[in-house]
This record gives structure tokens, C-alpha cells and sequence, in this order.
């Protein structure tokens, strides 16, 4: 039997005997095609939720989906702005089907705890109704035991962690974009995919408290990113994955032994 | 000529008089209905976003559309859940078109400043698809000249303000559903409509920092409040509207003088 | 405990009693922001409308819902057309959903006895699909005892009354946009919202028996009213809404005893 | 070359040759599968709808366009109610789906002159709106000088043509399901598909003034026929027909002359 | 009582009888208004899956529903392409909701065997979406004994038949568009709706083993015609609708047998 | 600068400088999560049509982007069926829109020439549709000069490969669902992805010549593999990349071409 926990890379056999109990999480990483400033690819928020979702996966006795690659549009205040060249975007509409369509089919295939670790900014409140939806019409044709969690994998570094990595102050996580926190993960992870020499080391961006469409360009930092990343060190990505996967692992036991005692109490 | 800046009150005819020079604004209301526990009505949303509106758009010289009555679905960590009765709601897609189409509407009468002030947390990011949309629309139709803002309006409360009201330390927005903020701006607002006797003094909820689906019921506070309105008062919420609204205004101004010094320049 | 027909003017906690029974009947005003000629504003089809459920409200011992407040698109036989400045109105697909998910809502709050009541032509079809569609979706999940109404309230002025009030003969109600039956009744009941001197005194609108799109806009009368109002009284006004809302009243409870009386059945 | 008016029975090179010089109107006939008593089939508004499109077509100059068979929801005040096995419906969005694209493709083809003559009450507003949503599409593209009429046939049966044919009184369109306006034109066009002998001579509907959801089966007669067809004739057919058809083309001919003559202005 | 295989000539009453022992499949042919050619009429797909479907239903005592007459979009390696005027096409949501909404409606009839006869090559994959959403909403709501075949009438001549009757060679069904099949069976059928004589004897059209979109135009032959027509006879034709009818009949009957077989085991 | 042919591994600002001179195409890999029988994992769509589009771009001096993971209900007829757990799929208007997206996002970015590379049989329809609405909406925004591919790898092997790697007999492309051609591109490109020892050996899937809903389980195979992979090696995988990617190339570098041959005509 093949051994991994990327649900992708086992084949159909082995994906049904481990999730055949009824005990396996079924975490669903979902990224983006966005810029991230010069020093890093494209992909970084699909790199990262798989990353993390992996990490959890292992400590669950879960398994980590196929990711979710393109997510929706980046806005400025959270991603720059999905004006710029390179950053690849689905409709609202479309984000919401394919998490509908995803919890139905884990659903379908027995599965009764799933979660979505989101690892871009703008997709939350889209994966958040298509699960909304999926749940409710799960209800209705009688179906109640599936339980689905979701999560961006920034809200688990705790208070602790955040005064440690930021001696100098922290201005929230939607100025992280392309910021320390991805680039020490991906320092961590995946060393060959950053570029340090290209950080641009700026100050935070500073952007309006409101949106305002279409887009006013000059507001994005030329390099995309909202804040500096020259402070980011792989020794911190290592921290940062191993604290927020801690806390994500204890709050998905936490949650989904609640599924496994009702089941028990059912019988 | 009539004289209210709350649009839905003009005619048709004084109505076309006001934004036949192109300057005047639209600001549109975004509420819900929406439980907020024992001692305020359904719609305080709808009442504090169009309150909001209509102090801005004195200021700016705008007018308020008729307000967006129904919103998103409430949700756990920033409204109690939806699953409340009472807390009555619409699906993502519903809220996306009525935004898109208001847009779209707006900038067919000729009102080239828009701006959506949004009082209920949920609705955010579904009216900015909304508008996202109704703006590409515009510019694939070849209209470039319409301009669209998106706020809440207690982003526009600074952190002096939080610091003054709050002495014995702020939660964060999410958790002012139904606390000092709302009940405060209720008291000035509508006193008649707050009865303060019935304002149950718990300590904020305790909430985890994701969200799960089917919504554990046990979570929300029995009051539905997400922290407590003992603190609230007139005087508070009066200084609330007027910091709000200044800033809000002053933003609108910001923004929107440069459609005008667009048109100029065109011209 | 607060006391209103107006459900949104409830706290949520006075809500849940008055529909714990399952015997209070949930009302919806339908609306429409439309020009409404010279003399009165654009929200009258959301004031009468909420007027009229009001009143039978009060009779048949229900809640008036928030207003669906913007309608379907005005169409130049019954309101003008949607071409109009200041008319801001709604495609299909939405008012399908707003009337199917707030069908939904109520199920899900417990109502088993929902009305809309439309105060403007064009919303008709299109909350009937709503209705349709939600009414299927609940019957395909085994939810079988929720009945939904749907009426226009002019539907419910007796032809006696007609001949009473229209001496001169009565043009039909579709003609009516604008004229003695909205002006009557806003006078009645909003006599600070009307300005008779700005009543055009022309003949009724002539329209084809056909649409064409695009609008031809010269087919609308210059005051965009489809008949004069220059008759309309506060007296006619008080007439209109009695007979009106005593009509209603009767055929609610004639249609919901049947709700009751099978549930007395069924235990 | 092959000759007739109906679009679907010419080869696409004569269909090209006939709409070449963009005179030629397209006339689009909307029926539906819809119950229509024991003594007729359940196409009576296909057929009817195509014919009247026939006979317009020929005297206009134009063509018939394959029709639209299937059609919105039967409803009880109109046609029986869609609960009625053997009526086979659409839903809103695909009635509204069809009438849009049909628009948007005859546009493609060069067509300029388009005409939806309805067969079934229900259809109406849908229909309207797919033309509506179709017409601003064109009008973003730049594409103004298509012009869309839409009319339902019986609204060009005259007053003094119902006074001849209804002696005894005329109950209105909506309760001439399956009466002698249908079975009079079916007797006169397809004499072989109507059995007279099974019509039931039976009072008309007494229907309530608003709708129900779930319809009460009840309401609709035994029959499906809201009014009795007993006193249909082929006689009375044929003047229904030929009276509608003259003006109906009349209509078009007025509303299409415009077309014409604003395309020689431009030239 | 009536006799036909086509529903839409029947009665209501008549077709509820015919249905109501449960064992009555009901056929619905779906064609598409598309150019055949000059030498056949736009209607082609529409006459020949009703034909097939009629001569299946006789076979198997069925009934044929009306037709669905507008298709998907003419694609140019099947069909010659959706550019050409005449050819007049729905999108792919349009077809997807028809599928679904009629087998929703036969099921909602009391059906338990439904068969869509395909005719246009490009619809298969619409109705096949259709049709599985339908299903897995009747299977969500309880409902599990509704069975639905999906068929190409061309897939059902075999390859002896091939041999025979395309002696110099067979090309392909996708090929075929306006050739020897389609022709030959039109001149069996409906001789006087083909011309042989503007019959345009041409090679087969070359044409990509890819799609390009926009089209490119000159890709498909002037005739429109994917293959020469020039070889096809009547003989031909009542071969190939004998022989594709025959086998379509016996899987009706070995897939349905089932259904039949499974309603007996459970009494 | 980064150098990689796949997007989503470079750094915005290097996609947009390979992308400037309007002359590299991006091609969008499709793939599904789909089983592949017991001997290969659940990505083998994704992985080989990335790796096609990977060599292709490498000839034609384009980007692969980053691909599409899920994909299109798998088919029993060519892919199994997606009953079976393991296989997680999108509904139709899903694909479609994900389609139309990217379509619209990459000629936001500048790019004129999008390929889209199948590597799942189920997808291509959907795919179709999503581009061809991209492309007229692009149209009708006055942008002429888009180009689309869309093409599925394994028609680029030509009659001769087929005739080599198979020689005793080919059973078709849609019975190739985890047979020969997968098998052995996989064993070349992801030998360690692949169990060759738990290849079972059995005949032939016989799938007949309709679809029937809900699908009959005990049609597919117990491996899931609609023919055998026995004969598969990673010398025929070799042989299979080399010709589909040197066949791909060539189209689309002769269908490309003509999109600089028309800007350069243009200026």
C-alpha cells in the first residue's frame, strides 16, 4: 500500500481503505495564482496551504485533498490588487462552487470530517458559502453527521509567537502579503524558490481603511508586496509552521472527536 | 423641490435635478436583519448604516439610496450564526446581483460616485464581488468614469476613539455585535427603540478562530450578543456618528474629488 | 415585551414567541424604488405595500416582515418604464431569489403560513417562481406544511368599490402607476409625502398592446404617470385601504384555517 | 429556392437570402406542453402560437422561427396549475435562458426586426425579461438598431370581436384555458385534433384572487379547462384568427417601419 | 381514447393513462436548428431524432415527448461551426437546465423510464450534465427508482451496416454532418424536404484534430456540409432507420427490463 | 531571472516580461482527480497533461500555466464512472467557468495565444463552452485579437504510433482509461509512481453504446481500468510524449502564427 498523506498521490484503492473507518480528516488546502512581490513564484499561497495542511494531516491521521489552485481575485488591501499581470483570479461564483462541489463529493465518498485550510487572504468568505450551501443540502436529503471546519493557517501563530518574530511590531495579516510570515515559511520549505536579493525592503504599505474599484494602481508598493520581507529568516518559517500546525492539529482533534462521540453515542 | 437627502423620499424629477451636474454622490446603505439580542430590534443594521449614510452625505452633499435590507448570512464569530430565528438572510449569489445591479443602475441614471456603506460585518466581501463585477461590466461597455467605494463604517472609528470608549480594553469589531458600538449609536440614534433593562452583562463570548459547519448552537451566548452593552451610552454613540461620519466623509471627498478633477481635465 | 406587527421593529428573543405557536402568519411587503410622476416619492410601492400588510396584519394576528424594497425592472405599460432616472430595480434572477430564499427563512424560523404582499405589477411572476422554487425544495425534503400566498393587494378593491371611486369610469389597473389608487392611498396615509399641486392632470397614458425593447420613451407621459391622480382624495384613500385590507384579511384566514386545521388533524 | 415562412424549413443559403437585406422580421412562437382538457392535445399553444406566427409572417413579409415548445409553469389562475401530469414546464432562468439567447442569435445573424407571439399566458414576463437582458448586452456592445416586440396573441382580439363571439359574456383571458378561444382556432386550423364530444359544458373556475403554494388540486375543475369550450365553432376560429393576425401585423408593420426608416436617416 | 406515440398529440387524460401502469418509457428526441446544407432544411436533427424516437417508441410501447428543438451550439469539427447564420443555438446552461427539467417533470408524472434521443453531436455532454443532476437530485430527496438512458442514434448502426452502405469508406459519425447518413434518412422519411440536385459532391472536409475559437471561417467547406451527400438514398435510409431503431429498441428494453424486474421484486 | 516554462514557479515580474512582446502562448493543462485502477495514483490526468504541455511550451517558446486539478464528472464509458470513491469531480458549470475565467484573466494580462491541454476525455465539451463565452464577451468588448486552442493530447498520436504501440488491436481512446497510453507516459515520465505489480490483466471493458443515470457499478471493471495496462513500458511512454508534444507544437505553432501574422498587418 502506497503511504502518503496526499490524497493525489494515492491511488483509489488506498484512499478507500484509509478513510473506510469513518476516522480520517479530509483537509482541503486552498491557494491562489498571485503575485508575491520579486522574491517569490506564483504559487506561494498554494505551496504554503499544502504545506500546512500536510503538516496537520500527519499529526491528525488525516489526509490532504488535491489543492484548491486558483482562488479568488487578490484585492488591494489584502494582495495588491488583482490588476496586476500574473495574478490569475475566478469569480466569487466559481469559489463557491468548487468548495460546494468539494465537501459533496468527500461527503459522497463517506468522508465525515473535512476541513478547508485557506491560505490566501480573499477566499475565506466564498469557501465559507459554498460549504454553507453544501452543508444545508446535505441536511435537507437527510445527511447531518458531516462536519466541516475551515481556517486561514495565519490565525493559529498565536500573540507569543507574533511578539517574538516581530520584535519591531506587527501590522496585521493582510499587510503580510509577500511579507515575513510567507517568506520565512518559504525560506523553510522551499529555500530554492526565494530570492532574497530581490526583497525590496520597503515600508509597510499604507492603504486606505475602504476599497475603492476600479483599482487606483499607485496605491500597490511597486514590488507587490504590502510589507517588507528582509527580516524573514527560514529559522522563523520553522517556527511559524510548527506553532500554527500545533494549534490547527489540536483544534481539529479538538473539533472532530465531537463526530466520533456522537457516532459512538448513535450506535 | 423636496428637500431630503435620502433618495427614496424625492421624487423622481427633483431627484434627476440633484445629480444632473454629476457631483452628487450615492451612497447606498447595507444592512440585515438580524437578531441583536434582548434589548434591540432585527434591523439595527439597517437603521445604523442608513443613519451613517445620511450623515455623510450631508457633509459631502450626496444622497442615500433606500438601504439594502437583507444581507448576508450571519455567522458565528461576528454575528451569533445564522441559525438563530429571527436572523433572516440571503445567499451569497442574491447579495453579489443586488450589488452589481445597483451599480449598474446608479451608473445608468448618470451617478458617476458611488459608494456602498456597509453596517452589518458579513455583507463585505459579496459586495465587493458585486461591485467588481458591475465595474468590469462598465468597462468592457467602454464606461471608465464611474468610481465605486466600499466601507464599514466602524473601520472609520481610530484607534483614539476605541481608546476613549473603551477604557477597560476593545475585543475587536467581530465581537460588537450587539455591545457598546451599536447599542451607543442606538441610544443616540433611536433611544426608544433600546431597552437597556434587558442588556444581559456577560463577558465577551469566547469564540475559536475558525469556523465550523453545521454551527455548534452551544457557542453564541444565550443573549446572541457577542459582548456586552452595560457600557453602552447616548453620549458615546454620539460621539461615535460625528468621529465616524467625519471620516467617512473626508474620505469620500478624498476619493471622489478625483472623478471630478478627471472630468476637468477630459473636458 | 415589545409590541409591533413590525417584525423587524422586534427584538429577536419577542420574535420567536409570537411565531412559537406556529399560527402567526408572516407577511412581506414587496416594493420598488420607481418614479412615481411629480408628486410623490419613489419608495411608494414599499409604503403601501408595508401599509397594506400592516393593516392585515393587525386583522389576521401576524408579523410584517422587513419590505423587499427594491423590485423588478418598471415596465413602460404598468410603470413607466425601467429607462427613467431614478427607477432602480432589479433583474429576474434576483427577485427570484430574494422571494425563494426569505420563503426559505421563515420555514427554517418555524412559519408555516407566508404571504407576500406585492405592492408593484412587474414583482409578480418572478415571486412566484421564488415561491415555486422554494416550495418544491422544502417538499423535497420532506417539509410538506408550509403554504405560501402570493397577491397583489389592488387585486382585493371589489368592483363595487371601483364604480365607487372611479365615477368617471376606471382605466384598469396596470394604467393606474401614479394615479387615484397609489395617490388616494398615500394621502390617506402619508399625506406629507404628497404634493397634489405637481399633479399633472393629463389623459390617460395610450401604450400599445405589445412591448417593445428598447423603450420607446415618448409612448410615457412627461409626468411618467400612466393616469391622473388629480381625482385622488385621502377619502378615497381610507376606502381603498379598509375595503382593501378587510379583503385580504378574509382570504387569509380562509386559506391558513386549512394550515391549522390539518395540524389539528395530524396530532 | 425553396418558399416558406417557416425558418426551420428552409436550408440555411435561402434562409440568408431571405433575411439579406435585413427587412425581414423574425417572428418566434412560444408555446408550451400544457394540459388542455380532454378534448384537445397537449400542444395546443404550440400550434396556436405558430399559426398566428404564420399567418403574421405572410403578411408582413417575415419568418417564423422554430418555436419555443416547451414553456414556463402552467399556474392554477391560468392554465390549471403545473401539477397536472402531462403538463411538462421549464423553470424561470431556462425560459428567460431561451428568449435571451434566441435574441442574442438572431442579432448574430443580422436580423434586426425580432417578434416573440406568445401562446401561453405564462410565458409573458419571462420572456420579456431574456429580451431585456439580451437587448442591454447588444446595447454595451455597441450593437443599437435591434428592435424586440413581444406580444401574446388574444391581447389583439378587439372588443367589439369578443362582443360578437362571446354573447353571453366574456370571463377574461386568464380563464380561456382550454375554452372557446382556443377550441374555436384549434377547430378552424387542426379540425382532426379536437373531440368535441368530450368537452365537459361545465361553469367557469371560480378561482381566488391571489395564488397558493402548494397548489390546492381542488381548485383546478375535473376537466383542466378553466371555462367551457361548448360553444367553440370553426367559424368563430376563423375570425379569431384573422382578426388577431391583421393586428398583429399591423403592429409590426407600424413598430418596424421604424427600423427602416431610421436605418435610411443614417445612411 | 387518442392513439399515438407522440405525447404531444395525446390528451392529458390519455397520456395519464398511458403512463400509469408504470411501465410506459417516455423518449425525448433533441435536435438543434442548424445548417444542413443547401440541399436540406435547418430542422434535419429535430425530424430525424423524432423519427427515431417515434419508430423506438412503437417498439418498445413508449411515448415520444415533444421534441427539444434548439440544441448547443454548432461546433465546427461536427457541425461546421456555430458562425453560420441559421444555425441558431442555445448555451450550454440552457441545454443543461432542459435535460434536467423535464427529467424532472416525467419523473414528477409518475415516469420511471425516461430515454433521451440524441440527434445534434454537440448536445451529448449537455444533456448528460442535465440528466445527472436531475437524478442525484430525485436520489437526494428519496426518490431512487427513476432511470434515464442518454443516446446518439448513429452509435446505434453497426458496423456491418457501415460496411455496407459506405462502400468507398466510412469518415466518421462527427463527419457526417449534412452527408450520406442524415441524407439518406431524410430521404426516406421526409423526401420532399431534400434537393438532391443542390447536393455539392465535395471531398470531406479537412479539418483539425483541435479546436480554435473565433472559428476560423474558411475551415469548413462553402456547402456547409462536413461530407458529400452525393451517394445517399432512400434505400439507404430506410436501412439505417430499421437497423439503428431495432437496436435502440432492444437496449431500451434489455436497460428498462431492469426497472420493471426491480418494482416486482420490491411488492 | 527565474527560468522555468511553468508560470506558476516564476515571480510576477518575470511572467510579465516572457509574456511582453505579445508573443509567448500559455498553455493551461486540465487534468482531474480521478481513480486510475490500483496501479497508479489519483492525479495521473493532472501530472501527464502537464507534462505535455510542459514539452510543448518548451518547443514553442511558451508558459505552462498552472493547471486545472479538478475536472468533469468521470464518465463510466471513459472513465469509470464517478460513483467510485476516490474519483472527486466538479459539475459542468463549474469547469465552464473556471474555462472562461482563466480565458478572460489571461488576455487581461496582454497574452493573445491560450491553449488549453486535455488530459481528461470528460472535460473537453465543458471546456469548449467556457471559452467560446470568454471569447464573445472578449468580442463584444471590441478585443478582436484572442486566440484559443483547445485540444486533447492523445488525438495528436497519430495512425502509425497507434499501429506500432499497439499491436494487437486499439480499442479507442475512451476505453484507454488507465490502460496502455497513460500507463506507460506515467512509467516514463513518474516511474515511481506507478505499481506495475498490481496491473490486473483483464479484457477489455464492454461498455455499451448509451449512458445510462445513476450508472450501473457492475459495468466498470473491478480495477477500475477500462482496459489493460499489461503491455504498458516506459520506452512506448517515451515514444507517445515525444510524438503528441512534437504534433501539438506544430499546431500550435501554425495556428499562432496567424495571430502575429495579423498584428503585424495590422500596423
Amino acid at each position: 500500500m502506497r503511504n502518503s498523506v496526499y490524497m493525489e498521490e494515492l491511488d483509489s484503492f488506498t484512499y478507500r481503505e484509509k478513510i473506510s473507518d469513518g476516522k480520517a480528516a479530509v483537509l482541503v488546502p486552498v491557494g491562489s495564482i498571485e503575485q508575491h512581490g520579486p522574491h517569490m513564484p506564483l504559487n506561494v499561497d498554494v505551496l504554503l496551504s499544502r504545506a500546512m495542511a500536510g503538516s496537520v494531516a500527519e499529526a491528525v491521521g488525516g489526509l490532504v485533498a488535491a489543492p484548491i489552485t486558483y482562488g479568488y481575485k487578490s484585492q488591494q488591501r489584502s494582495g495588491g490588487g488583482n490588476h496586476i499581470p500574473g495574478t490569475t483570479s475566478l469569480d466569487a461564483s466559481t469559489v463557491i462552487s468548487i468548495a460546494r462541489t468539494l465537501t459533496l463529493e468527500f461527503a459522497r465518498h463517506g468522508v465525515r470530517k473535512i476541513a478547508f485550510i485557506n491560505g490566501h487572504f480573499e477566499n475565506y468568505q466564498f469557501l465559507y458559502e459554498g460549504v454553507d450551501l453544501a452543508v444545508t443540502e446535505l441536511q435537507r436529503a437527510g445527511i447531518n453527521d458531516v462536519k466541516v471546519m475551515l481556517l486561514s493557517y495565519w490565525d493559529f501563530v498565536d500573540e507569543a509567537t507574533i511578539a517574538e518574530l516581530y520584535p519591531d511590531g506587527f501590522t496585521g495579516w493582510d499587510l503580510e502579503h509577500g511579507g515575513v510570515l510567507e517568506t520565512s515559511l518559504m525560506l523553510h520549505l522551499y529555500p530554492e524558490k526565494v530570492e532574497m536579493d530581490k526583497v525590496e525592503d520597503l515600508p509597510p504599505a499604507v492603504l486606505p481603511n475602504y476599497d475603492v474599484l476600479p483599482v487606483r494602481p499607485e496605491l500597490t508598493p511597486a514590488s507587490g508586496c504590502l510589507s517588507s520581507a528582509a527580516q524573514a529568516t527560514a529559522t522563523k518559517g520553522e517556527i511559524l509552521l510548527k506553532r500554527a500546525s500545533v494549534a490547527m492539529s489540536a483544534a481539529l482533534d479538538a473539533e472532530f472527536q465531537d463526530v466520533i462521540d456522537n457516532d459512538v453515542e448513535q450506535k
